[in-house]
């Protein structure tokens, strides 16, 4: 369908902030977390799964620190309710389309109780985590394309390097009239004289044609006449940063600006949502002790982590552009890439 | 498996409050709501779906004000993002176990399609909102019994004279070492000298052994020595007063003070989420004007709905455990109807 | 004008629960917590101010970790915006009556400057917190009789065995009918083998004539015919058991079982308001290192401290009820002491 | 101390945006919105008071509908907890310096009393509005210069056709490491044939030197190197459109976007607040029936509320800046004026 993805935003001179970027440029700089992808193009198909490891252990067993902030909640994720109750992950994060949500959640239960036979009957159950755009302007939506094995699929073929663009969530996706898709950024911070890493993913599918702003201030995108903003924007935020839960939705929070500078409104059809998590502070499921150690960033130098977001978030949209090919999708729809536009 | 269910909590001299009940003293009292249920006993099985209507037409294309209040996110349910940003359903609520929640989703998607062919190819997408608790003990959670078919039954089921107590959702509930289930009870309140009703529904499944507290102050339970409070209880509320959405999350909040009544503090492991709607202000899906007139209570009076839903959530929680009769589940698990024990 | 307060409420036999209390049983039973008064009873006036000092340190240089958590929003405090962004205390919390807010606000930052003259100049501002109720039944709440100076002597009187019932910011409050005020209770709590206390204060001011319900189910209260729900009242808790914030604000949200169970259904006219600290994890104002240690309970364990709170809300507002005298305020009207009920 | 204000942002070529701004280009474009200074300048003191009204009635018995929402909750307002809870405003808003809350909120207090005079004693108490930013840069906050006869002065002085720039509660502040102040703008709306307003206005005091950036993507600020984002932003918004209260939250959370798009990543140090209120749907304080009509947007139209208030928060910050001249304040210290800078 599509020809190899153009590149990477700085590929494009789309450079965002100040700070310096991790080794990869994408949420896999913060050390431990692999992104994995299942694409499915067929017919008037054209959507996927992709699957965020915060960690390369059990995740039921070992919960990372966790936080959810919605700026728009136009949207149908799940599991977003115990993430901001108990501050943690008890499963890789999915993202998928609109209506297949219900699918990958059931594909994450019985991915968990295969690894934990005790879910259920001698522990607690598990709570999946799934979130979601509509990519029903290329994709036909109403097929339900994804199926659990895809969900499966996906969660089996993370890795640090992963691909980006018009793959897995991202494939049906649209933004400003381009085509969208999955893009990531990473910064590096440095903490009494350690470099930490903070990254984050976009599945972009937000944005109304001729809104998209470059960093330089310049406008670009189809000629098509403004239509009204649809579409929604996951971001997910990773960092090895230590910080309790309070501080993990400050710092998620602006993932807002970043989503700001792009062009975006944060339009009524557009769920916005921000999903972050730390590595640094996991919880096993069966503690030893009542009294548990953590560790926190002094609250004064956290606007360090709140610059990188912000940056992370920009280049991470823009780079969810830059790597998707022009694609044409169901019923002969058609979404130029950004790199054709430039 | 068991005797017919013993009765409601009236029955055991457990009315509870000052206000008149509806003629059903069930949440089918306000107009237009109905309850249907799908049962799931076989072998080690005991589960099932629970449908709430509120109203008989297409709540894709009529969508009644709404709104959630969690009081504890220690749950899975899906939907009340959007709930709540929006302020209304776009699909009867369905309840189920905790592991089966994608299940349902997808059944409600489906169903939506079906009746809404645009969905997602010319219109936007749907919301299913489907809410849980943790049947574990009884049931064979893991066995993922329920599929969507069975959700499907129990949407064509739904009727205003439904059961009570050990159906549906509630098949496997368990309640302060009791039988849990389903309950459900009514208030009549006068407004501008008009008969409204409110209404609740519970899936109860909460509450420590020792800890149920009667109306008259009586503690009663299986002699039990105190386990963790686990499971979890969702309430439902249903009325035809004109509300706004600020308000509404007002109301339902108060469905906290009727757990408490009960005996509950609202434990770490229970899910204590509250979710309303009401039937007056009901939002067409294509609005021909711009401006759109509401009705909405004058605030001062807003304290008799605060007194009918504190009643009527206590009521329910009583009358799901007088409704369900002794049952034995998976592995010889046993929990004692609150009829054997009082 | 008033007598001796008749005690507290166990001494009528109202102790509630299972939980053993500190030796105070007040929440100075939490090392370091102290509680002032200052009392203003003058014609028509009966008002005041309450102090609770989180430690004996400077608040501003050694910040508690604290959260509120607001049930009713009905009110007028100061300072909890921040209290729950960045998670800590300032200054010590001062409650007082509605339209004194200000003025006490005024003093706490007077206060603060005093003892930290590098305030707004060098360093930051500082967030004073006050809450309050309604004092308008029984105080001449017009004369804004409150000046900065009766807010010190409250701060200046802080010590572990403060009086209870009709002083301080009690001095006028209302409750059930009957006259309300400051109470007090604490509970001990064994973690790691350690003994914790947890404790509460309230500032009682809520509840309709009639709904008063004793621990052992019994309904007290004035012959007088129900009146709207009015008033406020505010739930201040104290640990000494490690938390981060949002198990603390999780915590805190479990006195309104407390209230609950006391008959109120969190009327529309009551602000109901949780404002917790703990002791265990101080921020100083200027951190010496990017990273900070802390400690919390495992969550696992932290249904110790939800029934705590459940009980020691339940049994301070009791207090608050026993501790008070009959008092005959403003333009005659009159609130008899519960214990003159009983 | 200073020359007449240098203009308005469009003066300076900084117009944002697409939609059509009002006559004035202010938030009093809103009919029936007036704004008054108080401005005080003496010694090292520069500081003052900015009222505004939402009608030309008493707001205690006529209380437009009001929500707010935090994006940073780094501040010391008070009132915004009772707003949110009733949706209404109850009193004018007053802005002022962070430490002149209390005087100001006490001020509010004293003059609805003279106009009430029932207040607290026949009916309710009242809830006075009062936000903030820190301006101790410029002035000697230490000083709490600002007294009740200043926030008086300010309610009284309040027209249409009011100051911008370094006056009032916007004497003393800085922002981008320029003169910060008072801004205003606003935008023209169109629903079913009517045209409708609404406008914002800041109080700015935001944003790190160097990251001021303007809608043609330049980058301007004074030469210091970069330091920590402090202060903090209020953004007002009004609109005569009808909207719920639910409707209004999501309409003022997108000045968010407008402040990103200034160069703001909502630093740690800024308290970021929006308070809005709608003139169309007002509740008297003593309503006759128990129903009452309102009338709310179609939410499909939300999406030009939401344009309208980004772009008129982006171009009020940098009317801000545009309006005030260059400032020496407080031990000499000094804010050049935008206009300066061009």
């Amino acid at each position: 369908m599509a020809p190899a993805p153009p590149g990477r935003a700085r590929d494009l001179g789309l450079a965002c902030g100040r700070l310096p970027t991790g080794k990869l440029n994408r949420i896999s700089d913060v050390p431990g977390v692999t992104v994995g992808h299942c694409t499915l193009v067929a017919g008037d198909v054209r959507t996927g799964v992709t699957a965020i490891r915060p960690h390369p252990g059990d995740v039921f067993r070992d919960r990372p620190l966790a936080a959810s902030d919605v700026l728009n909640g136009f949207g149908k994720s799940i599991g977003l309710m115990q993430v901001d109750e108990l501050g943690q992950l008890e499963t890789p994060i999915l993202l998928t389309n609109t209506l297949s949500v219900g699918t990958c959640a059931t594909a994450l239960v019985r991915r968990a109780i295969a690894e934990n036979p005790r879910i259920g009957r001698q522990t607690s159950t598990v709570n999946p985590v799934v979130c979601e755009c509509n990519d029903g302007y290329l994709n036909d939506i109403q097929a339900l394309a994804v199926r659990e094995a895809d969900a499966l699929a996906a969660l089996d073929a993370t890795t640090a390097a992963f691909d980006l663009g018009a793959v897995g969530a991202g494939t049906g996706m649209s933004g400003f009239g381009c085509k969208g898709g999955i893009g990531s950024a990473s910064r590096q911070v440095t903490l009494d004289g350690t470099v930490f890493h903070l990254g984050t993913l976009v599945l972009a599918n937000f944005g109304r044609a001729g809104d998209l702003t470059l960093p330089d201030g310049r406008r670009v995108g189809p000629a098509d006449a403004p239509a009204a903003e649809r579409g929604s924007v996951i971001v997910v935020v990773a960092t090895d940063v230590p910080l309790e839960y309070r501080q993990l939705r400050r710092v998620i929070r602006r993932a807002g600006a970043g989503l700001a500078r792009v062009g975006s409104f944060y339009g009524h059809g557009s769920g916005d949502l921000f999903l972050g998590f730390s590595t640094a502070n996991c919880t096993p499921h069966d503690a030893k002790s009542d009294i548990q150690p953590l560790r926190a960033i002094a609250e004064a130098r956290i606007d360090l982590l709140f610059e990188a977001v912000a940056e992370a978030t920009q280049e991470a949209v823009l780079d969810a552009l830059a790597a998707s090919p022009s694609t044409t999708g169901r019923a002969g729809h058609f979404r130029p890439g950004l790199a054709t536009l430039l």
